[in-house]
């Protein structure tokens, strides 16, 4: 076998593909971002890609399985089974690159007053002369502190290693960025003064690109976590890290490859480059922080879950291969528990839950769900395992939140009335889709309480287990129906029944009840999608008054974006985090009755923003 | 041409020789030191090898002028000139090894009570538990601090990176060694507390290992730089390193790999390993420190001459590709000046020359000498071009002090009896010699105070130039005459008048004279060899009593270890290099009419240690 060209439409990239590496291989090799959730295993279906042009392997029984003879003879090819026999070109179709799904970017923006950890100053030096033989180092610190009244006192190596052609080139006047006593960066003057929040998801990385002068985000910018080909929750991208250490670096690459990449695109909107970017805040959960930090993960996944470091880091960029400014440091906010991370840490400062009167119940809904009750000050956490059901994983038709989603759904009459992701036809259900699926059946009395589904109903039919048919056949055009089966609901009764149960414990340590609760505040994509009122009847939520919710977007960016303009900011941080009063749910008393109980659909509808007891 | 595999003997290295490479290039690759002083051109004929089986390319015209018929048959020949057409063994006899060769390590022992960077503790942590969920690097650190009060706020990110394994596996047990606030090692406990000193010289490289909790030298060592191929003296290595980024990033780490192959070598003395070593510290000259940093050069070579930096620095060891403790620092002595490097700030810090009473003149020795002054206090210093001849370069029969070298030479009536390193049959002249002789023939009327050699002696000959025979081809069994030629001594007369150019504009400068100087303390490997009394009468030194010289051998060696022991030295080190007022002695006034007349020889001899005028 020789290598081949490969070349990727319409995304316009193309590379050689090494003897023995499929089509995926080589997608992930030059960053094509094709979508893969089973490791290349055929099984998925996801990677679905067009021979435009080229010869290839012949197509698998898995393929066969996928794809008629017409689509087979079409070109289309699953990448992970196919290896090229010649140069080829490929069309790859959106629905199977990561990057163009729907992110959640935006989210509630909180003023500070700009106090960035890293300022930028105009030097003017006197060039050396045989009568003035200062070192260009001592030069620069020398006039930078008598100029601005500063006590710098060092260079970074990096910095270093440039100044001296630089200073020449320059004419001996620069813009020099200084972050306490150091020098992390040189331009020449006058040049940008750019910052870099970054919240590392485990399925969505978001970027904000900040003027650090002012404070004002200049771009912002969502993709998908590339290392979501190496598994989709955690606890799998767990296990391949502990697999070996070339597995774990491989994780560690892939994050900072996909930060890079953000700061790359992020930068050419602003028609700036990445290395003027001087300053960084990454927050993430725990195992996100420690994979991007090469931080062991083993003891995470064990018992008693204890992470390998919680508090606020400043780390060399380079040192976790970031390319931006080569002095500049990434500051991360400090996680408070295996399971519950520096996001949630700064989910709380950013929506500043933490200083709250009376009662508030702060959420962070996702594969693992963060909840903390803050009472006069004082703040109790829990981490929930609440699945990938809410992501769309283990749902038969279950979806991510990408075009063709059914995001609102509504059961009216024996009619089902919905709305999918930018009004194209109905692929499957996404989160919100099936929270909304599951409370109208609920409602209409085709779900009972206890999440059996009942018969009777005409769109409800009987296969290998009861479903309830959304979209049928006819309605698709003869594609399969969209269902929602009782294996499904069950799913979904987990996922909420693990968030309930993590609200309840939370109330009990602190002797409150539901309708003490002032204020919930409900961040992350999934949260800020949702209907309240259908997470309140399926019983996720305490049926509270729905003027008492708030929906924050992506609050641990904002908290990002804080961080990094505001030094102020940063302590903050670590006070709140520091205060944190962790529970480890397994450990607390009554958790297994508390779980079952947690297990029923509610007992409420919401009317008109009040609730109303379900007869 | 396809890569063949070479096996170097007896070193017992192998490693694959790829096409167009010579058995040099091979060598260098592997890290078989193979001596060689023209680039691999065939003139200096230094990388002599024996091929002991396999086939190799045919003799060049180079190698038929330096082996005869009978040589080549028996298969020696220029590594650089030979390309291997089988796989080969190779025999490396010890003349052609640069790290065999004689160096100076030892020096002047000064006690400082040990008060070392870096300090070790051991640690005794509770396990964590449902009920202790505190993360391994909080655990840590709390531990740490309350056990040994102390203030430690961080661990280094490589030292994380092992800590919560490690910390299990040694069942919550730890030695850890902490630099300020920061633990840049872990070890278990008990483990050895370890620090590296290195003398970076252009020529040679001295490392000291040291018990940093008692200051005791464990082990010293010295080796070859093997940057030496890339150009002998500094300015053909500054060149080298000016022409491409990837020839500075090779001069770079070839620095680094000599400092690590000394660790690994010292270690293994004491049966430990080079990653048990905590903090290190590292003087040489200004471009030797530029080139370990990766900083640019080329305004050290061009006026004013000025460094990239000149203060004290604390680098992670691991930015400059150092293999020791992953979060250990390298602490770098300040630099002076452009060519007054920390090599010298070191050997004024050893010596405590700085703190001494009356005027004392301060000299290191070498292909840069550089001179200080200090008087009451002031410490003023200049560098002298003093070219390589002292090392043996361009001197017909100079040589560097290796085995075989005269290093002692006396001229007895017309009898001419001398002494060579370990006593072997005489191969040619070191710098020691070539002074002995000058000194000698200068005394016998050979030569004229004006340099010039006079006719009359039965030894003198008259070839393309006037040369006094010191080995005879006979005395030699049919091998070339060791001599003396005329263009020797001007060689040496340029290399003395730059030194006591030096000293005479420092005098100059501090209105002080030859009389007045109270103390000379002479630094270096080839200062510590020199016959001062030789030195005295050719004018190079000023003619004081003997018992005014001291010979120090490796101070700067001494001032890195110093440094290691004692923070306070560190400090020490820095408030007296900002304290030299250096002088460019090119901008001196008179600087070409001292020149000139430093360039005649002495008017004095030494008997029994004190001067007599030569009539």
């Amino acid at each position: 076998m020789t290598a081949y060209t490969v070349d990727f439409e319409p995304v316009g990239r193309r590379g050689r593909c090494q003897p023995g590496k499929s089509l995926l291989d080589c997608a992930r090799q030059v960053g094509v971002d094709i979508t893969s959730l089973c490791s290349g295993r055929g099984t998925c279906h996801a990677c679905k890609v067009k021979v435009l042009a080229g010869t290839v392997s012949r197509a698998t029984s898995s393929e066969r399985a996928v794809f008629s003879p017409q689509e087979l003879k079409a070109g289309w090819r699953l990448a992970c089974q196919t290896y090229p026999a010649s140069d080829v070109k490929l069309g790859v179709p959106a629905e199977s690159m990561t990057t163009l799904q729907r992110t959640q970017v935006e989210g509630l923006e909180v003023a500070v007053p700009p106090e960035p950890a890293v300022s930028a100053y105009r030097v003017e030096l006197p060039a050396p002369s045989l009568s003035d033989l200062q070192g260009d180092s001592e030069r620069l610190l020398e006039t930078l502190n008598q100029q601005h009244r500063l006590t710098c006192r060092t260079i970074d190596l990096d910095v270093l290693r440039q100044l001296s052609p630089r200073l020449r080139a320059w004419g001996w006047q620069c813009q020099a960025a200084v972050r306490d006593d150091e020098v992390v960066s040189l331009g020449p003057w006058p040049s940008r003064e750019l910052g870099l929040a970054v919240d590392l998801g485990t399925t969505k990385v978001a970027g904000y690109l900040v003027d650090l002068s002012n404070g004002r985000t200049l771009a912002s910018l969502g993709v998908m976590n590339p290392q979501i080909s190496y598994g989709e929750d955690i606890i799998s991208r767990i296990t391949h890290a502990s697999g070996s250490t070339s597995q774990a670096r491989q994780l560690q690459k892939l994050a900072a490859r996909a930060i890079n990449r953000l700061a790359a695109d992020l930068c050419a909107q602003v028609k700036a480059k990445a290395d003027e970017i001087t300053d960084a805040v990454v927050v993430g959960n725990t195992a996100m922080h420690h994979l991007l930090l090469g931080l062991p993960l083993d003891q995470l996944a064990q018992s008693p879950f204890v992470p390998a470091v919680s508090q606020a880091m400043d780390i060399k960029a380079r040192d976790l291969g970031l390319k931006i400014a080569p002095g500049a440091y990434t500051h991360l906010l400090p996680n408070i528990a295996g399971f519950v991370g520096a996001d949630h840490t700064s989910m709380l400062l950013a929506t500043e839950a933490w200083r709250a009167e009376g009662v508030l119940l702060a959420i962070d809904i996702g594969t693992n769900t963060e909840v903390s009750l803050i009472d006069g000050g004082w703040i109790t956490s829990v981490s929930c395992a609440s699945g990938p059901a809410f992501e769309g994983g283990h749902i038969k038709d279950g979806m991510r939140a990408a075009r063709g989603a059914i995001e609102r759904l509504r059961l009216v009459s024996d009619d089902i009335q919905y709305q999918t992701i930018e009004g194209a036809p109905p692929v499957g259900l996404c989160g919100s889709g099936i929270l909304d699926a599951m409370a109208q059946l609920y409602l209409a009395g085709i779900i009972e309480e206890s999440g059996r589904m009942v018969e009777g109903h005409p769109r409800l039919r009987r296969g290998k287990q009861r479903e309830f048919v959304l979209v049928s056949e006819e309605e698709r055009g003869d594609k399969p129906a969209i269902v929602i089966t009782q294996q499904d609901v069950r799913e979904l009764q987990l996922a909420k029944a693990a968030i309930r149960t993590g609200i309840q414990v939370l109330l009990e340590t602190n002797r409150r009840t539901d309708e003490e609760i002032g204020q919930v505040v409900i961040a992350g994509a999934f949260g800020s999608y949702i209907d309240v009122a259908s997470a309140i009847t399926i019983g996720m939520l305490p049926a509270l008054p729905l003027d008492r919710f708030r929906q924050v977007g992506n609050a641990a960016g904002m908290g990002a974006k804080l961080a990094l303009i505001s030094r102020h900011k940063r302590a903050e941080a670590q006070a709140l985090a520091s205060r944190v009063n962790y529970i480890e749910l397994a450990s607390a008393p009554d958790f297994m009755h508390t779980f079952v109980q947690a297990g029923s659909l509610g007992k409420y509808r919401m009317v008109h923003g009040k609730r109303k007891e379900i007869s």
